[in-house]
């Protein structure tokens, strides 16, 4: 019997004479009471194919239904060791298996329509990367730096010289689905980015019955990849031809024709779209990430600032963050309870830039992106965003039981509503906190002192962490009550207490 | 005949017997038409001082009465080269005999409560500063790093152990009559704060008619020195005790009884006082300096940050600043077409910071932001602030007329009020100009390209600015049309592109 794997992928080819008009096919897959219909996908003129992830080990049968013939035949799905699609787990993301997802992403919006060797190297940077997650455009991308033309288009062309959305072009997504599953053997999620106005050739401009033709084809080719992501849009906002109840319907046929369920997002420049419930997380564009606390309030769903600017050197205000300001804003994010994302744009004559190409890293904040990963994966769990903060100094306040004589609480109560809104975000701290844990960013503060209120009936340890230097300090051991701390007095600080294990009460 | 200089004092004393009921005492100042009457105040028990600052020269006569009796005489006013009192020129400043006021401050509030040899090294230190503005207390403070006692305080106590305000201790004023005196020859004006909330002495809870005796005392006896503004508080919203309609009445009787117009502004903490006629200007607390067009928007006068953070590494957020982002935001705000005050708090043990105690400086701040004055100085003209920008980028933008189908244009329409006011202030650029120059300034953008779009008919000297390095240097000369630049890749750097006289159309 056939052996395939958890969150692998069963793919089997039917070939069919292409003089015939179109047939239907679908395929019927089915384990200890699951039952799952997938459809069958067209692979060049005379080719179809069945593809179906299962999720689920043990033994599988199937039948596939070819206009009205049949076919069956069972596999056997072993464990692996993979772990299957991420999903929504509370505000944070977890994988099929249970598995902690962390997502530390990166952007090369086009690296599949450059030249071959490019996407070779590529990959290798990225095996070699802190990145798990790539943005990524399934149709080519014109801008600046965008200037060349790619080897392959997603559809062939009809004799009135327009693209055909019924004939996809198959060398087109055999080497999108290879590039996907190159992806996978990384560790590297595929956030795929349905539509974007970018565009020279005609894609943004297809009418919304080709773009449903389209994306249908996306869902039923590549959905059966266990490490695709939706993106809806890179900057929905910019694509003028399209309504919401366009975006609505996409979102709704990939909702009844996704068998995974995998993760399914929106992208904005100006305008952040409306909570929905078919959002599983939100994909922000935005480098003004004090804003995080507002939009948790609005969509209360895992959030990734996919864009919050680019490491880099290029004219446009949007591509020359420092390295420093970079893996600023990923400790920012993530001691918002939330996460970030890479991206790279250091100006060259040949415009291989990461950030649409792909290629090989130039900056300095990839090992940045490291160390905070790795200080991410030794906590025992993700923590929650402190949202409060007891005042500590006459200009540092926030609505605190019991202080309403406090002149901060006191003025704090008399301003309107949009004031108020203003100072609560100003006001909270970069901090997450588990049982067991505190992590505080100080962003761009540089405190030479500090003083910590460890609470009483446990014992802590208390560490300095330079996000630059990429330094782990411990500062005290089995401190506990109010505990004066010396800290380097300059930006980039993070401090982290551990309750130790055993200590106080349990 | 006595020799007076233009904007300086002239002072006569009376004495009195002290056991008699105080009489009315006042003088009337005379000179070609103009005619001035100031109130004399007590300097001592039984002693009044009479004075006056002449604004003209020419010779000036005066008659001081003194109960039923009165005397009279003459003296003449020449010029000295002083500039007189510094005043609100549209959104600018400019001295009473018309020369133009850049105001680089600092902050040393309770510099005058401190020992006296360290009240003579804050002189000494200001001295060789780039600083022409200092902000300081009339009343001592107290907070952390704030726990020494003064030598002097204004007020005598009365029987009950409380300040008599009728009873000011002449030796206090007098020694804040010698350091406002020794400010001025130092071409430093005092902004003197007349209340604020950091008290433990009881100056913060007097009466509102204590309130109103004192400050006609600062202003009758103070109001002389030409260098003299009036900050009505420090965190005026902090002093809960004090109302909207106290604060009118202090800027009334300031209105009714300064004879010389000084400048006069209130200081927030959260809370904006609304627009008055009688402001002269804003003196804004907040480091979020994005919000500067709002305010120019809302109150249309003359601005100074006063307080958007200060260079140093103590524990409060307000107070830990590197050198770099307190020049920052010394640029930042100068090309928003406003200004901005340094502070100092570097953690020591002896708690002498100098946000407080003055004494010397121990950052790298003051050299950069004296490059800043000597480049702003080097300019014909203070120039405004450009609101506006040409769309250079897909990600850039603001309103521009006939840009109308432009997606970014397009999407900005559709914004609500609130989102719209929100992108307008992301969206404005930190660009002054003036007729013949236009200074921009990139803020944390590291760009190493960009391209000028310098106007036909003329032609241009380019010159790149580091402001952390301090270097001023040409990049072209003679430049015009679209001109590509290099720049060095870094946070910090400014573009003054300059019209060659002579050059084109004049």
């Amino acid at each position: 019997m056939e052996i395939i794997a958890r969150f692998g992928i069963f793919e089997t080819a039917l070939t069919v004479d292409k003089a015939q008009a179109p047939v239907a096919y679908s395929a019927e897959f089915a384990h200890s009471g699951m039952r799952v219909t997938v459809p069958a996908f067209r692979d060049g003129d005379d080719r179809y194919l069945v593809r179906f992830m299962p999720c689920e080990t043990g033994e599988w049968s199937y039948t596939i239904r070819l206009g009205d013939a049949s076919s069956s035949g069972t596999f056997e799905c072993v464990d692996t060791g993979l772990h299957g699609p991420v999903m929504a787990d509370g505000t944070h993301f977890r994988h099929a298996d249970g598995k902690r997802y962390l997502p530390f992403g990166t952007t090369c919006y086009a690296w599949t329509h450059q030249p071959q060797e490019q996407q070779d190297q590529t990959l290798q940077t990225l095996k070699t990367s802190p990145f798990n997650k790539i943005r990524m455009c399934i149709f080519p991308k014109s801008m600046p730096y965008n200037n060349n033309e790619p080897e392959l288009f997603p559809f062939h062309k009809g004799k009135d010289r327009k693209w055909d959305v019924n004939r996809p072009d198959e060398h087109y997504w055999r080497h999108l689905d290879k590039r996907i599953a190159q992806l996978s053997e990384l560790g590297v999620e595929a956030d795929l980015i349905l539509f974007h106005p970018y565009d020279r050739w005609g894609f943004a401009g297809l009418s919304q019955e080709e773009s449903l033709t389209y994306l249908e084809y996306c869902v039923v080719r590549l959905g059966a990849h266990h490490n695709v992501w939706w993106s809806l849009a890179n900057e929905f906002d910019l694509l003028p031809s399209k309504k919401q109840k366009d975006w609505e319907e996409y979102a709704e046929l990939i909702g009844r024709r996704d068998s995974y369920c995998h993760l399914l997002s929106i992208h904005q420049c100006i305008k952040f779209y409306p909570k929905r419930d078919w959002m599983t997380h939100c994909s922000i564009q935005s480098g003004d990430l004090c804003r995080i606390p507002e939009w948790r309030e609005e969509y209360n769903l895992p959030m990734i600032i996919d864009e919050c600017g680019y490491e880099g050197d290029i004219e446009y205000s949007w591509g020359n963050l420092s390295a420093f300001k970079m893996a600023h804003r990923f400790w920012y994010s993530v001691t918002k309870g939330t996460y970030c994302t890479h991206g790279e744009t250091f100006h060259r004559e040949d415009e291989v830039l990461w950030w649409a190409k792909g290629g090989v890293l130039h900056g300095e904040s990839a090992p940045r992106i490291r160390f905070l990963r790795q200080v991410l994966e030794s906590l025992p769990e993700s923590g929650a965003p402190l949202v409060r903060r007891i005042i500590t100094d006459p200009n540092d306040s926030v609505e605190n039981a019991g202080q309403e004589t406090h002149p901060i609480v006191k003025v704090m109560s008399e301003l309107t509503d949009a004031e108020r809104k203003y100072w609560k975000l100003r006001f909270t701290p970069n901090i997450i906190a588990g049982k067991d844990f505190r992590l505080e960013y100080l962003g761009y503060q540089c405190r030479s002192v500090t003083t910590l209120d460890l609470p009483e009936g446990g014992k802590y340890r208390v560490e300095v962490l330079d996000i630059w230097e990429m330094t782990r300090t411990t500062e005290t051991e089995g401190a506990y009550g109010q505990t004066r701390i010396h800290l380097p007095g300059k930006e980039g600080i993070a401090i982290l207490t551990t309750r130790l294990k055993g200590e106080g009460l349990e």
